[in-house]
């Protein structure tokens, strides 16, 4: 099995270990427009060959594009077309990106949208580049693929068994559920880092040593800031609609917060504190 | 020495272990007001001894205050009180709290307050009670000595002396300025994080399935949601000035992100993130 990866950052990199080490691959061809990530990726030995787009669809037997979500919306219409004008069966093109109703609906009445499996594995850390790629990144995690009946039954299973060997499990929805649900859990986690460490860079501005005193509950908080603006700007915007929402969900607790402890009303800050509490249940 | 510790917690616990194991403390006795906290800290070994609070002052070289900020604001200067009467010298009294200002203008004009040394060693989880402490909890972290021209040269020594064999860095700054920087690095993050719980929490009432794809970074924002309510109610309301101002420009902050994904504009989704980014020249 061929397995040609575009994009050779932290998931696609890591899945080329994966792929590779554990058989599921014979070669692993790798795309990657920036140079000096394509010459790291070859050195670290990441990839086979680093390849053209055209030659990396021609002689993959999966294309994988883990590229940020607003240049996968651009690619994913264009490997379809390459399908269709090598004629070949048995293709598949999956992409990993994290908002997945703009993807899906790109490509909903492509002749060739039967070879395309739209997933989205759950794992990842707040770095990028192949430099931080690693592997076991995806394992134990949880991988979504979303509208699968649009895709060929056969396409399905192969992936399917890719993730399996990458030990992820497999979560079945539609697309606007994936977008909803991750803007909850994934989405609005970056946004609340990104903002703490806006305020308090603001204030470093005037207290030089104000990060003498950050704790390790300080750098776990803020460390999703570090996050890289190519990955993040295009998802944000993609997932537009529920963001606004959960961030509009999520100031109004914030406002909460503020009033009650503006108020000093104790009994007030305790519940909200005794309610938040139930992350226990949820998180080990 | 005998280390008397009034609040068998994370943090009264966790000293318990380093002083008594790197013989700074011959002897620890213990104050806890929960009977099962107490029992506990017995079968654990904590303590060599549960006692009175006046048992605790009276044979105690120094006295440590263990207990939320609420309570030892109260507590503190009832153990001045003893330490006049019971009229023996050399007897020192510290806090563990994070917040300052109050609990030292609580004794400010106490004939004893020599004998004081407030100090915050900043360590903890997000986990409390005797069954959090730890041995190396404090190891490589910073304390922060307020005030400490209000108290006793020769106390602030010993204290000195205390610390630096719990392994931590002393840094010295008044009350105010403690309780502004500790706002900014600490308190704030437990907002944030008791915010994004609440919120996703709000939603998991409609959408069972949700937190079956949260990702490690999800658990590493909300994580301090787990925080205990004794601790920190009277922490946010001690605090409440600097905190209300920190909350303010948070709010902005992702006011301007909130408004710029609804604008769709890109441009300033990626300055607002390239922004946040900055926190890498500070956090490792």
């Amino acid at each position: 099995m061929v397995v040609s990866i575009i994009g050779l950052g932290l998931i696609g990199g890591s899945m080329a270990i994966d792929l590779k080490r554990r058989h599921f691959a014979d070669t692993v061809l790798g795309v990657e427009k920036e140079a000096v990530n394509a010459a790291a990726a070859v050195k670290i030995g990441l990839v086979d060959e680093i390849v053209s787009l055209d030659e990396a669809v021609q002689r993959g037997d999966i294309i994988v594009v883990a590229v940020p979500v607003g240049s996968a919306v651009k690619l994913l219409p264009q490997i379809l077309d390459l399908f269709s004008h090598l004629g070949t069966k048995g293709k598949i093109v999956i992409d990993t990106c994290s908002t997945k109703a703009e993807i899906v609906r790109s490509v909903h009445y492509h002749p060739m949208r039967g070879c395309y499996v739209a997933t989205h594995p759950m794992a990842g850390t707040e770095y990028s580049g192949p430099w931080a790629a690693m592997p076991n990144l995806f394992d134990g995690r949880a991988c979504i693929f979303a509208n699968s009946d649009e895709s060929d039954p056969r396409a399905v299973k192969t992936i399917e068994r890719l993730y399996n060997v990458l030990n992820m499990r497999p979560i079945f929805m539609n697309a606007e559920q994936h977008d909803v649900h991750t803007a909850y859990v994934s989405h609005i986690s970056h946004l609340t880092s990104f903002a703490l460490a806006l305020t308090v860079l603001e204030k470093e501005k005037d207290e030089k040593h104000i990060f003498d005193l950050a704790s390790g509950g300080f750098s776990s908080t803020v460390r999703l800031a570090k996050s890289n603006a190519d990955m993040w700007v295009p998802i944000l915007s993609q997932n537009r609609d529920n963001i606004l929402q959960v961030i509009d969900t999520y100031i109004s607790k914030m406002g909460e917060f503020r009033d009650a402890i503006a108020d000093y009303d104790e009994e007030k800050i305790r519940s909200l504190i005794e309610d938040a509490n139930h992350i226990k249940k949820i998180l080990a």
